[in-house]
């Protein structure tokens, strides 16, 4: 059997029109995370087991040293570059353990015991992350909307942030509340963003950035990996002597330990597929289209009602109550019968969460409008 | 879409006559790790994409907290405790990171800055653990092989044991260097083992060892998923405010965070194989014939030669050499060529090695003596 050639598997196996959903017992997916996945990925997923190429194996049956393996791992490294506008300043790590290890690894390198980090609380796992960093240092929280149940994003007018700190951690969308920073936060020091719920869902705005971690399961791929960007210049602040596996620095070469090698690959698939679709501004503007129909819809009557203030809406997770709790359940079950799924909010919130990650189809949008109006007119 | 009924999926899908895997495009892999999965997983894997069961999306597109995915994380851990023997004093978690994340988690959580731990040096993997160890408290190697380059598994007669260390930590099997421990070590202290290469390849003597940790990526699933057993007594000896994401007590109860789904939802497809395979007395005989056959042919004649001294060789990872390097050069490319992958040798031993994880079929290794015979006849 014949070295492979990774070529081949790389391109592109359903590159033709969009397969349909149902036919392959696909229901309308609006999961949090692990979300939906696209079903070009999934087919050419299908088509690569149990043989990859020539290989002779699936390509996680195979050693992670491989050239095979080696030319997935820089390819899905390049189109997350190519992708972002990442100059050779930035590294690329697949890294293990999702973004609560990142709420760790972070104060772990860049957070000495006699300095200070600004820390912005937008909900759950901005306070996981604060918890975590004040292991490490002084945590200056310098916002937070915790006073309104995390349903907006505060004022940058009024964050109260230090020149001096090591860096400014902020979560660019919040999953479970449904809000999200729609600019890029102002700050003297270096962000660190966690991006995990709407990583390439739009453009990163790099430059102010020292570091942006994303658990792959809502944009990107399967849980299992977690991509970070780390500037090189912000990587020479860390600490010395940090343990080699939670060591950004230890991970920049060649690879340190075996990854997870099953979740790059898929990875690097919907990274293809982003291209296919037409790179960040196209999910860009999806991610509009979709979440606007969703608010229109939402906003048209009095019978749903949006949880968050309308100005920290986020694209991706659409958090909604209708009147009872009574009509909230019926509507969890009545539209899980009729093939949308995943629409049961959050214990924390209650009521409904539609996730919009960029691959949820327009067609499942305004297939849940549709059930929608339909569940209103029935109901309210 | 109605919710899943995970009884479906879990029932073996091709439970008859094993598939051919020549007929899959499979070739016999030899591979050290990410080694070969059984090909009855991997068309029961198959089978399940783009659409698990009747849930409307793959296992990896829904929650980790749903009915369908908590389903296959209790059949898991079920199955582990049932081939393994383990009973309620023991936990079973599935982490990330691999074994190199274990080497720091371990003495993080029970190695005090004032105490001690033995460690047993018996290679590259066990080198990394202790030197991990020595950031947090005091390590007595106990025992070391480097002297005849971890050719050997040193005889417990000479091991300095302290009746004092908080465990003795050892690598039960080196996949680098092909040594195997044939006996559980004797320690008046809990054992801690490495058992990523040779896990449920044979009985595991449970009642001595505080804790056992796996990377799945050899005899149990694909890369990024470890599985770890804890005792609940040894347990409790851990340290106080270990950060949660590595304290093994954060993760005994309900998710700590998101797990690897992919990787988790593989293993317990394993572990079901194992289980119809006849468990792990079924996989212990089959490694005894399967290295038997290999390490026969290595020692019929003097073409062929053993790197392990004969007492310690590994049943998993069998390493040879040849006359000369152009030979092995040369047995590398034609036995891929024959449709014999991943033989290469580790860098650091050179020569070929010959991985025979469970899920390699003894026609694989017939097929391998075969081939030897055959380059012997041609080049001896």
């Amino acid at each position: 059997m014949p070295t492979p050639a990774p070529a081949a598997p790389l391109a592109p196996a359903h590159p033709a029109a969009p397969p349909d959903p149902a036919a392959f017992g696909r229901a309308h997916n609006f999961t949090a995370g692990p979300g939906a996945l696209p079903l070009d990925v999934l087919l050419e997923l299908r088509d690569e087991i149990p043989a990859y190429g020539g290989l002779g194996a699936t390509i996680f049956e195979v050693s992670h040293r491989s050239d095979a393996y080696d030319a997935i791992d820089a390819s899905a490294k390049r189109l997350l570059r190519e992708l972002l506008g990442a100059g050779e300043e930035w590294h690329v790590l697949f890294l293990q353990g999702g973004a609560t290890m990142q709420f760790h690894q972070v104060p772990l390198n860049f957070l000495r015991a006699d300095a200070s980090a600004d820390y912005l609380n937008t909900g759950v796992w901005s306070a996981k992350a604060i918890e975590e960093a004040r292991r490490f240092g002084r945590v200056n929280v310098a916002a937070s909307s915790e006073d309104a149940a995390f349903s907006y994003i505060p004022d940058p007018a009024a964050w109260t942030l230090d020149a001096n700190a090591a860096y400014l951690h902020y979560t660019s969308n919040n999953t479970i509340f449904g809000t999200e920073f729609h600019a890029t936060p102002h700050a003297e020091v270096p962000l660190v963003c966690d991006a995990s719920s709407d990583f390439l869902s739009r453009p990163l705005v790099l430059a102010p950035h020292g570091l942006v971690y994303a658990g792959a399961q809502k944009n990107l791929g399967p849980a299992g990996v977690t991509v970070v960007l780390v500037r090189e210049s912000f990587l020479a602040t860390r600490k010395p002597d940090v343990p080699p596996i939670l060591d950004y620095g230890r991970h920049t070469g060649e690879l340190f330990n075996t990854p997870p090698v099953f979740a790059v690959y898929l990875v690097e698939k919907v990274l293809r597929w982003l291209v296919r679709q037409g790179g960040v501004g196209a999910m860009d503007a999806a991610a509009d289209r979709k979440s606007r129909a969703l608010y229109d819809r939402i906003d048209r009557t009095d019978f749903y009602r949006g949880t968050v203030r309308p100005a920290s809406r986020s694209r991706m997770n659409v958090c909604f109550r209708l009147p009872t709790e009574t009509l909230e359940a019926r509507f969890v079950r009545e539209s899980e019968a009729a093939g949308l799924i995943g629409l049961k909010g959050h214990r924390l919130v209650g009521g409904l969460r539609a996730s919009l990650y960029n691959a949820v189809p327009e067609a499942s949008v305004a297939a849940l409008v549709a059930f929608m109006d339909g569940f209103e007119a029935q109901h309210g």
